[in-house]
């Protein structure tokens, strides 16, 4: 027996996500949406809530986050049902026109079409190699930073070279007791201007460079960091006290299962008909940068007409029987 | 000689021509906006300013003309130049690799590639048979209502039987001294329930209805009605004292001249590939309504993901030996 019975599962809540939800409720059709992550947005949310977005049409600049808050506003009306913190594990076969999605949580959902608008897919950061590490995650160890102020007076040790480990130096060193950055090459490949004002702090004393080192191992109790110990590759140690330690290593993006569905992939990325954004397999869509067709270009714009496209196609699935009377959103509003 | 050089000419200054001008400008190509109506925004400004639209993605409800306010404020970064009131009269070939558009005016403009953005074609109201109407035209007898307080205190007559006309007369009736129907059937074609309306005020005496009769002639003098003369088929007629004229028999859409640049059409509409949004002829393209490729629809929406695609097509053109480095919005905001 399935949990849920709908007529469209929508994996992924990224921007592209929720537009479906939109694009489908102004057709009847009822959606559920899964997220692997707890909160809806997508890399939007996740990755740069606070970045202005110059390209959708009708905003000259918006923030991501904001970007999102109006897409959710705009599907509300449609009641989406939101499973968040739920990765989609299977997808399978039910009867002759039905899909059943299984989330890795075991929730089960009947549908009659499934959209997958994941993205790049699950993303992630790549976390260091270090053994125990899981036990200080979201605790002690982040790898991202959502508020500045939640490191305040706090001694906050950054391992990596980048842009995130030389910004985020550079702009805790403000608040932080002390900022200490691990890196296990001299040169940092950060924006040059972000890597000298973080050289000044260092020279300043506000900012401490331990490099060439790696991370190696981590101290503490309870998933409370007392130490982060660095090591060159001669094998020479430091140990630095921490309350706080943020690895930047970068963020993989993975498929995950969706990978193993059965549907035609090139490089990491689904093929669809651009008429109407199917898969190989029938009753599974892809929009939005998961989706390949000639032409196509990852904005998130072009992931927006891609679900309208997408939700027509899939009417005839969910309404077999009745044709489509095409009015205007101009003249109809949104269907009661 | 031509008047202007620029990389392209985008004929209509709609929503999705204006949204052209800011997918060009983000790679660098220069814009002319050419369009008949002589201001922008197209049937967005011209026949529903005040009408929401649910459909813009991340606009959960946007007037038209807010719509277009905020696509001419996206576009002005990149200082299209309008050619408004200018009808395109003919392309040609000009050089190698360049086009030439003349308008009706006779400005001409070369360019390295067009862009029809052009809707339905240059659009209008069908206008009543008549002899002489065109003297009133604009001074007594308009075809469209822009605002209703300019009719206040004014004997209107309103000719025509659908929606506009029964909408109109229920809302001019709250402001004019008299308003009269004229309609050739005694049914009206309009919702149910604003006929119903309508007739309530005609039994109260606040709209008079003339039916069956037509529009037979007018009487005035320069170009000010004082009287609108109507007949019924037997020859019947009726002299209606008026100030202003409301003919509202529905619009014509005409391709115009496109129909003669030699482009593949189907229908009224022009053949495109849905990759690149390129026609038949190399250098032209279509974007928007008046595009046609599989799974079309015809939404604002996919009109702007379509001048993303053409822009990209065309960069190639402008900048054959440049390398496009590809970066999202959010890193590079406009360029400089």
């Amino acid at each position: 027996m399935a949990d849920h019975e709908t007529d469209v599962v929508i994996v992924g809540a990224g921007p592209v996500g929720l537009f479906a939800v939109f694009e489908c409720g102004m057709l009847k059709i009822r959606t559920h949406v899964v997220d692997a992550l707890d909160f809806i947005g997508g890399q939007c949310a996740a990755l740069y809530p606070e970045k202005p977005i110059y390209d959708i049409p009708g905003y000259p600049r918006i923030d991501a986050q904001d970007l999102i808050a109006r897409l959710a506003e705009q599907a509300a009306p449609f009641e989406p049902i939101y499973h968040l913190g739920a990765r989609v594990e299977t997808v399978r076969r039910h009867g002759d026109k039905d899909w059943r999605v299984e989330t890795a949580a075991g929730t089960r959902i009947d549908c009659r079409a499934i959209v997958i608008a994941a993205g790049s897919g699950a993303f992630g950061p790549n976390r260091p190699p270090i053994p125990g590490i899981e036990a200080y995650e979201g605790r002690s160890v982040f790898y991202l930073v959502r508020r500045r102020d939640d490191f305040r007076g706090k001694r906050v040790v950054i391992a990596g070279g980048g842009d995130s480990a030389v910004d985020w130096a550079v702009s805790l060193a403000e608040v932080a007791e002390k900022v200490t950055v691990i890196h296990r090459r001299p040169k940092f490949r950060a924006l040059p201007g972000s890597v000298a004002q973080m050289e000044r702090l260092a020279e300043e004393g506000r900012v401490e460079l331990v490099i060439p080192y790696q991370l190696k191992a981590l101290e503490g109790a309870d998933g409370q960091l007392s130490a982060v110990v660095a090591a060159t590759l001669k094998g020479e140690t430091r140990v630095i006290e921490a309350d706080v330690l943020l690895p930047f290593f970068g963020l993989s993006m993975d498929l995950g299962p969706i990978a193993d569905w059965g549907l035609a992939l090139e490089r990491e990325l689904i093929e669809v008909d651009p008429a109407t954004l199917r898969t190989s397999e029938p009753g599974i869509y892809a929009v939005g940068d998961i989706a390949s067709y000639p032409g196509k270009l990852k904005l998130i714009l072009c992931g927006f007409h891609e679900t309208a496209l997408a939700a027509h196609d899939i009417r005839k699935l969910v309404y077999p029987d009745e044709e489509l009377h095409w009015e205007y959103s101009t003249t109809k509003g949104l269907p009661g």
